[in-house]
């Protein structure tokens, strides 16, 4: 528990989570008669069959869908605009994000747009974005089929402005889903390189929102519990995609570390990856922190030593007598996970792009910086990038 | 994280934690315009001024309120019936219940009875209960002045049938508080014994639910930061009342164990302390848990040992090798909280009672049987009543 004595707590969404469960839509009380199905544009969700157990499940239970399947890894405001007009056009009354964090973000801007007028960027704060309320917003469910972005219990959405190039967060009570199903059977296809990207996204969302100086103690415990099971067995999932019980532990964990971002908060670590994603939308998100990680761990190292040991306890399950056991620790895992050797040219990011990478991420998700364990400069932000460069 | 890899969460509430939190009652969007605010019949919601605090900040949020000051420490069903009355005459749009459980279970029962018909007992499951089921209910806010309960995070409300003598838990969706406030300030003014009752109230909240058989990987997580932080700061509390940090870790803790209660149950040394105090309303509920707790847990030392022992480390922060060590922490914390001499026949409870009160245990609240890690014989349970007895 820390120091942060006053502290709220809310995530109204009700979870269901555990193998099988996506067969109680079939039979919970869902929140409207026709729902818009958001997927994305690849061929997963209809190859594994997850789209038509979805749309199955949803008949039996007496609910009509129409599906929209053209969500990109880094989803574009288009899109969101495009599906909120055929929701409107259907008239759908609830959303349902199926997918990874991409097509559940989306469902959730989908949700807004559906019920106001203008434009997404309108409602955006951070960037060119104007700043409106927003005061109302379809019901939103969230199936996630990836353990990594933890959007199934938390408000966020991010969506890049693919002209402004800015890649920018958003939320609000209206976007927590209502109801969220994590069927860890739904992720049992997914590649290693991709569950490693994912599982350490997760990883990260909890162990920025461990350091972040708004972290509480509910944040805390939800963090130290996500970072445990994920140095644990996010290796095992990697090399086993087929083992369920790791699958589980480690969507459990991304689960947790949704939680940490709805009661602590992400870093600047996210700033500066969304800004190399909003340049690169190529650049997998999960692979962008892993690059930033080492640095950007290490330029705290002496700011928040305490909170660097307790997660290197945690990690090891060793008593910690440094906080560069953290450090350690985290390389460890990047090994075992088989993605240790990532650097941000191996994506075409070329070295001459870095200063405009700091400066994005300082307008477009500013905000994050103030809640890193010290404020940094901008040579040391460069610096960073220019690490995870190499 | 157990076995239990299918499972639910959802705490709709909104908590907001910490000291001075009380204010926001002035400033927050209240779910009503005027809330009928629910006290005991003691003196000390006055006394400490914490009536009028909570009327001046509703004021100042433009929200009328009208006070019932009546309940009882054993709330009773006369009063909730009562209390609804005069929340339909004076149109009452919300529920405040201000003060320890009894306040806030009966501001949960009175947000029922102000839109239902008939009497509380007709939609009771249990005892002499109908069944009856329940779809609507006023908002409920929970502000509690007592470490213990954990209400203010769960759905549950318990009340005595005062002639049936039946004392029985009931809850809904709709029986969450929106929101809660916990201000350790409010609990300063606690004296010793009663912290330390409410205290174990707590303890017990969180250790059964983390050895019931319902047990799930959140609600591991939440009972053994319950367990951790009141081995270590009750005493605390109990011997210094005014040690704030002790409160608030106590406070937090005792909502940790409500979070329990919404995520795996009590078991039914439950069921066995509410037969008891329903049949002597002056034994106070953290109390009777105390006499029982001991024989309790030894009866199922061998049923739960992984449990026990985690439960061990999380008190002594010592490994553990036998399931006794929790025993012995427990009857360590009672010692050093100076409740270790308690006995059921320090509140005129006379033997031949024992046998009545394993039938009204069986009948009331029966299901919690069958949530302990093995189903208890009669004869148990009145064993476990006569070493309670002494």
């Amino acid at each position: 528990m820390n120091k942060n004595l006053v502290f709220n707590l809310h995530i109204p969404t009700k979870l269901l989570f555990g193998c099988g469960e996506l067969r109680r839509l079939a039979t919970e009380n869902l929140p409207g008669k026709k729902a818009l199905i958001v997927i994305s544009g690849g061929t997963s969700m209809k190859k594994y069959g997850y789209l038509d157990k979805v749309v199955g499940y949803l008949k039996e239970n007496n609910v009509e869908s129409v599906v929209f399947d053209k969500i990109l890894p880094n989803p574009i405001k288009q899109h969101v605009m495009e599906a909120a007009a055929l929701c409107r056009e259907e008239k759908c009354d609830f959303v349902i994000g199926l997918g990874g964090g991409s097509s559940i973000d989306s469902a959730k801007s989908i949700a807004i747009m559906a019920c106001n007028e203008g434009d997404y960027w309108d409602y955006i704060a951070g960037g060119t974005g104007k700043n409106k309320p927003v005061e109302k917003a379809l019901p939103i469910i969230a199936i996630p089929t990836t353990a990594g972005t933890g959007t199934e219990v938390d408000p966020w959405t991010v969506i890049t402005h693919e002209t402004a190039h800015e890649k920018i967060g958003f939320g609000c009570k209206l976007t927590f889903p209502t109801m969220s199903i994590v069927d860890p059977e739904l992720m049992l296809s997914i590649p290693p390189r991709l569950t490693a990207y994912q599982g350490f996204d997760a990883f990260f969302h909890a162990a920025e929102g461990y350091i972040a100086n708004c972290a509480t103690p509910i944040s805390d415990l939800y963090a130290l519990e996500a970072i445990r099971l994920i140095y644990k067995y996010l290796p095992v999932a990697v090399a086993d995609g087929r083992n369920l019980k790791a699958r589980t532990k480690v969507a459990w964990a991304s689960t947790l570390a949704g939680m940490v971002e709805s009661t602590s908060s992400c870093t600047s670590e996210h700033s500066m990856e969304h800004a190399m994603s909003a340049l690169y939308p190529e650049l997998p998100h999960g692979a962008g922190l892993i690059c930033l990680s080492q640095s950007y761990f290490e330029t705290f190292r002496n700011d928040s030593m305490k909170r660097y040991m307790k997660m290197a306890e945690a990690m090891t399950m060793e008593p910690s007598k440094r906080p560069s056991d953290f450090i350690d620790a985290l390389v460890k895992m990047q090994k075992a996970c088989k993605v240790d050797d990532l650097k941000l040219s191996d994506w075409g990011i070329k070295k001459e792009d870095l200063p405009e990478m700091v400066k994005n991420a300082k307008e477009t998700m500013g905000g994050l910086f103030q809640l890193d364990p010290r404020m940094l400069t901008e040579d040391e932000i460069l610096a960073i990038y220019e690490k995870a460069y190499r």
